[in-house]
């Protein structure tokens, strides 16, 4: 089944706590070499039939509205897979 | 400067409360023509300097020992943009 899938990440200017304690963590597990983590949600609209473009639309338009929260968190993609 | 990307989503077994929320929202708000949602989550890890072959299998270790619990959840790409 085709799947529509929605990125959402804090905004840039946001402070993201629990990116910040996950780039905290990485070095004292061994992880080193990343300068700063920032942390986000991914969601799968699975859709029957076909991905039309209204479809598509509708889905941008539940990402801006209902996804993410348009204060602190930017809609980064909305893209098909399968 | 140089971001890898890695998603993490719930294994397709695994009960999802928050996409189930999601999914029951939609068509209320006038979202037809989804099937069904899952939620996961999205890291974003900078990179100082360049993405070597070291440091992605670093952020690939992270990836199944940090950033997801192997139990509930799969990582489903690790990926570099920029």
């Amino acid at each position: 089944m085709p799947t529509i899938v929605v990125h959402v990440m804090p905004k840039p200017e946001i402070l993201d706590p629990q990116g910040k304690a996950v780039g905290a963590a990485l070095p004292r597990l061994g992880f080193e070499g990343f300068a700063s983590v920032r942390q986000g949600k991914r969601f799968e609209l699975t859709v029957d039939g076909d991905v039309t473009q209204e479809l598509l639309a509708q889905a941008r338009d539940a990402a801006e509205t209902m996804l993410s929260n348009p204060v602190i968190e930017d809609v980064v993609a909305v893209e098909v897979v399968d």
